[in-house]
């Protein structure tokens, strides 16, 4: 029995190697069409900056190590034109055919240039696969730009910034959309926007750039979202959800029975609203491939969906959300009311740093909805306690009732989120 | 209407600033034996260590602050000796006697020194008070020792020992039983002594000091645990519980009507064995105070109780610890299976350090019991993590669901949390 994925990256390798754990004797081909696989995406804007030295530092394994370590061939530079499901068979672009007995769509997304021209001008970039990386860092060495243009504030337009920022250049980042990393708050934009203006780095919501070469800055990056990557798949008969991307089952399934479909390419469900939801992030796309993986070769497992967790570093504020701000609860349906508080993130005593916390609940069953958390410390941990609450389905008179770890090194003894959670209670209350 | 509380730290002043603002109108006094009310105990170690430069910022709020800003009167040097609840009354060392209609009983621990002589030698110290910390202090300062012992492997005894490193003293830690830190954990343990003996701080356990003042050390620091001061309270009718602390409800009610009990005197109910335990933490203390002053003015409010949850720094590492350990879960009645595991606590490439994760979780149920998180970054958050599972009494399927914010500078694309999770799910299934 031979298994094929689509795509060397985060979902197609978790896949491909979980299914080799549960099942050694499988027959396991992978098929990437760039040069590289199993490489961090989200590391990318790190090697930009110059935190990551060498740009091999992100490659995690090489398809030598998976042939010889894991038993699974994996082929780079390799193009799937074509999924003929009727005979178990991917057309490759060299016309070469593929056999299969299981298929995984891990096809991934692409930069959505779709509202923007100038895309192919020289000195205009996307970050998305290793290759673009080594094309920008290749340009900011030997064009040495001293100015540019960041189209879009969500992740990797605000990463990038921060990166080119770090190397020297003049920076401007601009959103067609009133709002930063698509979470309709407009108090997390303003407090992004005074946090970027100490960097110099203006940031210009609610402007639609038309052509992007048309820009005065010697270099634009483009970072307008993702889009998925579903045609390969469309074409075969595979469904599409109502987000775009690929409609799976809990168990990775497509509507063809034997084709599974995970990571970027592919919706997930959102456990808050219960709805699918399209979030493509490195993290979901490991868990959805190795979802993926184990129902290839028959173990059933599934993937219990997202709350949306994220964190993002800004020139040096991190910015940690989950779940949904007031407007997206609203547009999913609930009755949302908010709270937010600015406390020390550690004993006042203790460098303790000014942090920001804003939590969602719904008025009417007092469940919490969503979380933003900044500051310099402490914010990735106090999301992931959020994120838990949200897994949990915790009301906010749950979420009182934590009991968190307190030591003055590490927080005050009323942690920021009980707090922001005390003052949201009185909301709810009132 | 009078609200009298007694002790004026962590428990006893959240009751009184809990119940004026629910209560304006309410006589509230609050009678502290010490000088220094509202002081951040925890901290004592960091002015010690001079991490904290002043004693003084330890202080958070005066007698003056309660009074003018709050109209709470506090009064300090004011030892109560007697409870004479049938007169509703409270007596004073001075003979003065003062009227309650409502009591809260905030009296705080005392560091137990029945198992060691020599605890009145001009050398020998406990660092429980406002006023231990400062003669401390002042003994570093003025006889310069170079050599300490500190007795006891808790908390405090391992803050202490990272305090008086850092004056330059050259430290032994001792302690009477095999394990730290009160976990039962021979691997934690050897940790911990691995970690100490790269300060050169050496590590005895299992040995009983009985004279601390035979100890050739210059200076020896009592840490041997708490005991809770229940004598006043005992003395009115007050019922202890099992584990020797003032017996309450949920709503921090003693047996006595009109009388409250919260902080260190006080047992809490552990969320994981559904059973009281004695912990005694600050954390844990202000939020006993919290419902206490809630339901002493009338207002139905309950205490859920805790999972254990705390840090400790020692010598940067970072030790976070929630639930049982293995050995405790099996006094508690539990089948405990667990699993660790050592990952990079952030991106390989991003810095990231070895952080070691063990989680428990019973057999039959499946439920998580317990973590020990150890590392020099990202302790906090993830003991947190794992203390709101415990607190959402999560399976440890439900555990693997959860899906946890991922950037580089932050945390791996796998989490350490669920790289344990997923090792201890192969223990369990195996």
């Amino acid at each position: 029995m031979r298994l094929v994925v689509i795509g060397g990256v985060a979902a197609g390798l978790s896949a491909a190697a979980r299914a080799r754990r549960l099942n050694p004797s499988l027959d396991i081909l992978v098929l990437e069409k760039g040069a590289t696989i199993s490489y961090s995406a989200c590391g990318l804007p790190y090697f930009l900056s110059g935190e990551v030295k060498r740009q091999d530092d992100l490659i995690v394994h090489t398809p030598e190590y998976f042939q010889t370590e894991r038993n699974i061939q994996v082929r780079t530079g390799v193009e799937a034109v074509a999924i003929e499901h009727a005979k178990r068979e991917v057309a490759l672009a060299s016309g070469e055919r593929i056999k299969y007995d299981r298929l995984v769509i891990a096809t991934g997304a692409h930069p959505d240039l779709s509202k923007v021209h100038g895309s192919d001008a020289p000195h205009v970039f996307s970050l998305h696969t290793f290759e673009d990386a080594g094309r920008i860092a290749q340009f900011l060495a030997r064009q040495k730009p001293t100015t540019a243009a960041v189209i879009g504030a969500g992740y990797i337009g605000l990463e990038a910034a921060e990166a080119l920022r770090a190397n020297g250049l003049r920076v401007r980042v601009i959103d067609a959309k009133a709002d930063v990393l698509g979470r309709d708050d407009a108090a997390l934009t303003k407090q992004v926007r005074q946090h970027l203006e100490k960097f110099a780095v203006p940031l210009q919501c609610g402007v639609q750039v038309a052509d992007a070469a048309s820009l005065p800055e010697q270099m634009v990056l483009l970072a307008t979202g993702l889009k998925p990557n579903v045609e390969l798949a469309t074409a075969a008969g595979v469904k599409i959800g109502r987000t775009g991307a690929l409609e799976v089952t809990d168990r990775m399934e497509t509507n063809l029975g034997t084709v599974f479909a995970a990571g970027d390419c592919a919706e997930a469900m959102h456990r808050v609203s219960e709805r699918p939801v399209y979030v493509p992030l490195g993290t979901t796309a490991n868990k959805m491939g190795r979802v993926a993986g184990a129902n290839s070769v028959g173990i059933r497992e599934r993937f219990a969906g997202i709350v949306g967790a994220s964190i993002v570093r800004v020139c040096g504020l991190g910015i940690g959300l989950t779940g949904f701000s007031v407007a997206q609860a609203k547009r999913e349906g609930f009755d949302p009311v908010s709270a937010h508080i600015e406390a020390k993130d550690r004993a006042a005593y203790f460098d303790g740093r000014v942090t920001r916390v804003e939590l969602v609940a719904d008025r009417r069953t007092r469940r919490l909805l969503g979380a933003a958390i900044t500051g310099e410390q402490g914010v990735a941990g106090r999301v992931n306690v959020a994120a838990t609450a949200l897994a949990a389905a915790m009301t906010l008179d749950q979420f009182l009732d934590l009991d968190l770890a307190y030591a003055p090194p590490y927080a005050p003894v009323w942690d920021p989120l009980l707090v922001a959670g005390q003052q949201l209670m009185r909301v709810l209350d009132a």
